[in-house]
């Protein structure tokens, strides 16, 4: 099969830095256009300096011209940016928007959390929860997930599909900071973040609490709530995701292990680890993988399951990846690496 | 009134050398014998650099003889040993144990957590806690608390005592990597650390379990059940306690606020933050003080306290200063800093 | 005697919230006005959350008239600020300058590396030089001396006091990013940090350059050269100097040695380490010391000193205190701690 | 061609699980025996999270009859060991040691630093270097060099090829923590390595000094001096090495970079940076790319260049499947990246 050629507008970002370092290792790819806002006219070497093979690349603006004549166009945009870009974009072209412009169905939760116009959703690119990969072949048209609700939604999905748990989740998550993109935020520094573990958005106010509900919703046929609180951690990537929900009447360890096991026997990126070995995130750090691990407080009667991923590559630019590999008719892992990079 | 003359028992590890620098600033104590086990005859220079007064100091072995005719002696020990040492030092010593040992009151509880027998329980050095602080006044055996229930304990009393909330609280915490101590294990070295988030303990098997229930248990009058995650983040120092629990009816914000302004008032250790700023680990760097921020998520319908404190310092060392100062009849304060090492 | 009254403009950033961090420690200092140029309005709690005790002071703008009536005014303002506001100060107030301006004694060093007119030269604050101390005693404007230049100068001078060295001195040194202040620049974004070592202002670019060469300069009586690579590293304070030149003939590790001894014996903050223990910023994390280690490399014929230093306590705040106290006829010490909060 | 059958005798270590994670994306290569020593008999996946493809394999001890049958057999042992194993391999066998047993040419050097009889040397695997890769081509040994010497020999031997700078270097090297291996030492702890920078082996004691001075000599046809502190960082992975020497009459910023352009204008993996751009380690994180920047300080005299390599990657694992590639005759780049992950 030729390469498909694939245009990034957002190229100067971190979600933009990781999917070109995807992208030039996808065999199947030819990388195109890179576009930018403010940094248009830069040298993407400049701004991305570990992309050495693209190192002399110029950013061009993010416009209908400079996206034209691509098979695929990623959108690394600011939320709320996706749609209008998105429209100029013929039928036939694969647009995977990486921002959160289509991910959210019901449009009173975009207008609650997003406070703009909702602009639709599209198929859901999180291929491992029940009923995802079906919806993403052949489409023309996917909705990246938030780092977050990846996390948490494969680390919860088995224990609500197999009826385990109450219907009101608690998570608590830890991330890397560049979860927060490039933004020039005081609370941002390195002198700020090193050696410090902050939470933010507490009590329900992070954007991607909705998104968690949704899919979670879904599965279980039934309203789930959720109590989500995430932490900002000393690193640069990686989301560890602590998510446990009150167990039903006659769980047990066995069913639990059981509903994990079945759940993830066939994904290629889903590791349910061996009993007594939990997740870190410096094990998946730069690959598309998930270690999920989960374990059952009789004392306490909870089922709690713990996921780690990197935000920046399962959590966005892999989750990419792998659903446009799945809307090509390629091979599903095309192009993406199950070993993280440590220590 | 003349200094007490206070004796450091396991002065080679990260909880002694803390509270040298705790005591080396402290106007009434003068500081006497320092012992070790594996370290004795060693200069304390040579594994506490950073301890510049005390760098020509020789270790001294763990023995009744070394530990003799001092006023105070802290026992900074491998769980298990405390009781053996306090035994042989006389009534009127002011002992303080920065160890588990006579944490628990309940001997199932140690049995099954410590798997030895039980050494009985000591006034519990947690004066924030009601009644707390009136059983230190005078007593001459104080059980230092662990780490974590501190943070815990501190941030849900008040949402117990005030009957806010219900009895199954959730508990994610995440700890610098000081915590667990000098020790030489493969997962604590900072290739493995750095850049890595990771659980332990999960599902109940965490030693400072008992402990969070017995505290809240007693605030509440009734049991409580405690669903509690460590994590080990990369950083030196902090714990950051995230917990929560369902909401009772009637409940508010206000209420709940309210609840905490009365709990800390008069504490001069504990500062609920303004309304919309949460703790930060590094705000409380080096220092006794504890930062608690509290939210109602009404979705959910949980309570959410945060809290924020250094695990070496208001977690077991200044724990113990303080502690040891409402024994002493001296200013609870004393010296103690409020003032974290930030950025 | 009565406690001084001081004023700290440049109350928001990293230099003045670690200079009020020691004032409030300080028994001879009263905090007057705060105050600050952009943030000036906002609440000390909620851009220095570490500082408890201040929480709730607003920070004033930065005039002449919040700055009246105090015994000692500190100035930690961009460079080139400083002059305008001393000028308006009277001349019995004592006017610390942390800033750059009063550095350099050369106006056209000061014209070519900061490209403004130059403002002049106050005492030098670095009482360990030969000579500095006499000069601080009684004055009334202190120029307090950059981080770096304090790490070198001190690493270095005995070597030049003694004619152990060649002219052309090599200089490499690692920052925490606090060096650079709260500035929102991409590259100290805590993502780009992390796991991160990269050099800057490489080639003798770097301001700090012939504030070295004049230290080292006037110690040798003659022109020292100074080759100078400073680094960022991944964490937040601290400076490691790696210093070195050319031994000239006769030199022995003894003499080196002695050189060293001599030049430390009787100072409060410089600390000679032991042989074979080596300086690690770790050590002195908060606190004013200097540890210092020198060697003899009899291959390759260089005499190495390596500095470790806290740069916001003895590098910018902890040297401010130091040299006001020697101004105030206090003990040098005052207010200064020199143990390190470690680890 | 098929794929070459390859063992690695270590893989239990940061060496180790770096080759295979490099391994696993050759297309030449087919994973053979994995051995080790204390880690022999237990599953990879509990030492090794990351590489999950492997996580089933089990580790064999390091025997003969292990190592057997395969074609390539790579050697991550403690040195002084590789000598006793390699004999037993047969002629046929490509060997490629990473340890230091075959890097020296002088025995007299060996002896020195190692302390043991000097087993030979082998053709040294850094391509790089004037003549190294023709000795490379059809060899059935390799000496994989150290780490620190690729990058100061590949930042300094531009300079001394062409007689820009005089005989004795300077350099100053920082390095992640993964290049002291998976040792369980105090000062690799995560608590002491956090937020600390600290040198080590200062004054020529370090093992890689006569390494670097075999490889400049070479290229200088001249005697070389090395003046070598390394330095510990608070990162994983990464050297930053900034090196300079005196230059020589009539050297000029543009025969400074004139001879750079032209040692690494034809490397695939050396990557001279744009005038302006200085290197980052976190840029060359996990990939076997090297980023060097020069520049002449014509005040200090002095030619400085500073590289920045993964020490695990293009310093040890990387560095050894380039060397691989060019023995068997494949495309040098063949399973090697040029792109960091960052940030």
């Amino acid at each position: 099969m030729a390469a498909v050629r694939a245009a990034v507008a957002g190229a100067s970002g971190y979600a933009g830095g990781e999917l070109l370092r995807l992208l030039l290792g996808h065999p199947g790819v030819e990388i195109g256009a890179l576009t930018a806002n403010s940094n248009a006219g830069q040298l993407l070497g400049s701004l991305q300096p570990h992309l050495v093979p693209l190192a002399g690349r110029t950013l061009e603006p993010t416009t209908a011209e400079v996206l034209a004549g691509h098979d695929v166009v990623f959108l690394a945009l600011p939320h709320g940016q996706s749609a209008a870009v998105a429209e100029q974009l013929g039928p036939d072209v694969l647009v995977v928007d990486m921002g959160a412009d289509f991910r959210l169905r019901n449009a009173a939760d975009w207008e609650k959390f997003y406070g703009s116009a909702h602009a639709g959703s599209w198929p859901y690119g999180l291929p491992e929860l029940p009923g995802a990969r079906a919806a993403l072949e052949s489409t023309r048209r996917i909705a990246v997930p938030g780092c977050y609700p990846t996390a948490v939604s494969l680390a919860l999905f088995p224990a609500y599909r197999d009826g385990l748990v109450e219907s009101d989740a608690v998570i608590v998550a830890a991330t890397g900071t560049s979860g927060a993109g490039k933004a020039l935020k005081p609370h941002l520094l390195g002198s700020e973040v090193m050696g410090s573990m902050s939470p933010y958005g507490v009590g329900g106010g992070h954007r991607h609490t909705p998104e968690m509900i949704q899919n979670l919703s879904a599965v279980a046929g039934q309203d789930v709530t959720v109590s989500f609180t995430p932490t900002l951690a000393p690193m640069s990537r990686g989301i560890l995701a602590t998510c446990s929900a009150k167990a039903k009447d006659g769980v047990s360890a066995e069913s639990v292990r059981a509903a994990y096991e079945k759940a993830f026997a066939d994904e290629p990126f889903v590791h349910l680890l061996p009993a007594g070995q939990w997740p870190a995130t410096a094990s998946v750090y730069g690959s598309n993988s998930v270690q999920v691990q989960v374990a059952y407080d009789e004392s306490a009667g909870r089922v709690i399951a713990i996921s780690a991923i990197d935000n920046l590559t399962k959590g966005t630019a892999g989750g990419a990846v792998q659903s446009m590999n799945i809307a090509l008719g390629l091979d599903e892992s095309t192009g993406l690496s199950t070993m993280g990079v440590a220590p």
